[in-house]
């Protein structure tokens, strides 16, 4: 089993230390056995080889199981010509991880943390399903000169097909709803975006579909975020809508995600980004980072058993109290993660 | 003076009579001469003539001082090949109306409302600056078939200068900042904006120019709402934006809008939608309409003191508890009104 390890900029390389850290008990206890490649990409990437995704980073990807990714980009690179992100797109156009997943959930724990009042956040549980390879992140043409620039959305019926299969069958391991997020009383790609979830919802006779305009469900996500169980919208939506659902629990620092490939190899990633005001202070989050590492253990791996079992030491841990600061806590990003495996060993 | 009167779909009649009425004080008293004229837009226009905006609405616009309008669709409609919206789009396009701006602000007597938790959110006091004529909304080409979709976002340096110069004078006359979003990363057409936001920004020299990317405007609206004077973002983004902000304060229904035309004819309007769940029912909250009366006399009027009139009347009167439903009150939309006239008597 091959894992490719891309740590990435900013805080990326010390939780992804974390993440590994937590995956390496496993190893030593011989339950789960794996080697690390570890490549570069996005700021580092270009420091390094003048590059944000050098071809012997796509190469190890296509090559793995699964990839841990930290975090890209950051000031540094503000004014550089190569950018860290378009590492990141073409990341995802390469290696087709054509469907983002962020669950947003709201623990007993950490539900004080949130800046939405306690009686209509607490028990929040919903995952966005995002398009990642498709619409105006990638379509032709795209001009740019002094006077007039421009940019396409497309979408294919395939597409939009692959994407919806993805959330209902999410659903269908949920509670069984999907909300079909479009701007269809504008756009011609959202016209064929609600088509096609309605065409595909048949497939799923137990699972309900209902669609909501992207303006009203960036309302609705505050006013009533426990209404949503899965969330399907395309790429740029979809950027937009995951970044908001993600302040909604306050603690940002927790939330993991997945990128879906038809290859077969998955990438798992914090939700944040490379929060470089506090890079190399030894205080971020690394639990964004252990979470991807159990989705990982589940969806890659099929290791339910080892991810619940860092899912329990997680929990442990905090109920201590022993938490970064982010999450109120006064702990280091390496002691949070030194008390998880104590609990582990 | 004349004023062209849209009342539209769902609550718009209803709460249209509230504003008509409170406005009608200021003609008996001698302080303010109008004349109105009626039209026909959205769902209404399509029952009653086939179309959602008719010629006789265009020139009665084009030959008035300032619109006010209701508000605009329902489900009625949503399996017309004519929608509503239609009307909107087309109405905003003929008559240049390009800069839609939204106050987003929060009343000590109403902050009690808000979803977010009340220290976060006290305090807030910024402006939606959203392009409205351009972008992804009205770009060409824009296809639809049964396999594939197509939709063409567009900006010119025009479009952009004259909505960044809207938004650098507002904000001379409130905090002396502007935050513009884009998606720069990533989007042509967002690489342009900034580009023009910056050369825009040499010309108000007393005014600070930040850029944040829209997916990170969502969550900072969340987390500090009171961080912003001045946002000033394209048209879709603007559309997401200015929704996702409506509901921070709680009060929606408190909430008035306009949208400036280069022509000098400038539209009023509530943010809320058409409501058809509680239309007819005089129960929906008149003030957003009522607000929207007042916008129109500051803004097209200059009649700051009959504006501030009504202010003061509609504060007293909430202070008395006289509010609808939405706001915790028990009072109907003509008896809200009611009192509020009989203040200004
Ligand atoms: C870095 C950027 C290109 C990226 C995106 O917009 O997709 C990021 O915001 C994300 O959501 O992963
Ligand atoms: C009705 C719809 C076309 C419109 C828009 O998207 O502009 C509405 O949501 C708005 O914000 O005024």
């Amino acid at each position: 089993t091959k894992i490719t390890v891309l740590k990435g900029d900013g805080i990326g390389p010390e939780i992804m230390d974390a993440g590994l850290n937590i995956l390496s008990v496993f190893k030593e206890k011989g339950l789960f056995d794996y080697e690390i490649s570890e490549e570069l990409v996005g700021g580092a990437a270009i420091d390094a080889v003048g590059k944000p995704l050098p071809e012997k980073t796509v190469e190890s990807c296509q090559s793995s199981d699964a990839i841990l990714l930290g975090a890209i980009g950051g000031p540094k690179w503000d004014d550089c010509k190569e950018r860290p992100e378009a590492g990141l797109l073409a990341l995802r156009k390469q290696l087709s991880l054509y469907a983002n997943i962020r669950p947003i959930q709201v623990s007993e724990e950490l539900v004080h943390l949130s800046p939405i009042k306690e009686d209509r956040i607490a028990g929040t549980d919903f995952v966005i399903v995002r398009e990642l390879t498709g619409g105006i992140y990638f379509g032709e043409p795209r001009q740019l000169n002094d006077t007039e620039a421009l940019d396409t959305c497309v979408y294919t019926k395939e597409e939009i097909e692959r994407i919806m299969r993805a959330a209902f069958e999410l659903a269908q391991t949920r509670r069984k709803k999907v909300t079909s997020v479009d701007k269809s009383n504008v756009l011609a790609t959202s016209k064929l975006w609600r088509k096609v979830a309605e065409e595909v919802s048949q497939d799923y006779p137990d699972v309900t579909l209902e669609h909501q305009l992207v303006d009203s469900c960036a309302m609705v996500m505050i006013t009533k975020p426990k209404e949503f169980d899965v969330i399907v919208t395309e790429n740029m939506f979809g950027d937009i809508l995951s970044d908001e659902a993600s302040v909604l629990t306050g603690s940002l620092g927790v939330l993991a995600s997945s990128s879906l490939s038809k290859t077969g190899i998955h990438l798992f990633e914090p939700i944040h980004g490379s929060a470089p005001d506090i890079a190399g202070q030894n205080v971020a989050n690394p639990l964004s980072m252990i979470y991807s590492v159990t989705m990982m253990l589940r969806d890659s791996f099929k290791q339910y058993k080892l991810a619940d079992m860092v899912d329990e030491a997680v929990k442990k841990v905090m109920q201590k109290g022993i938490m970064t600061k982010d999450l109120g806590g006064n702990y280091s990003t390496t002691d949070v993660t030194k008390y998880i495996r104590e609990e582990l060993i």
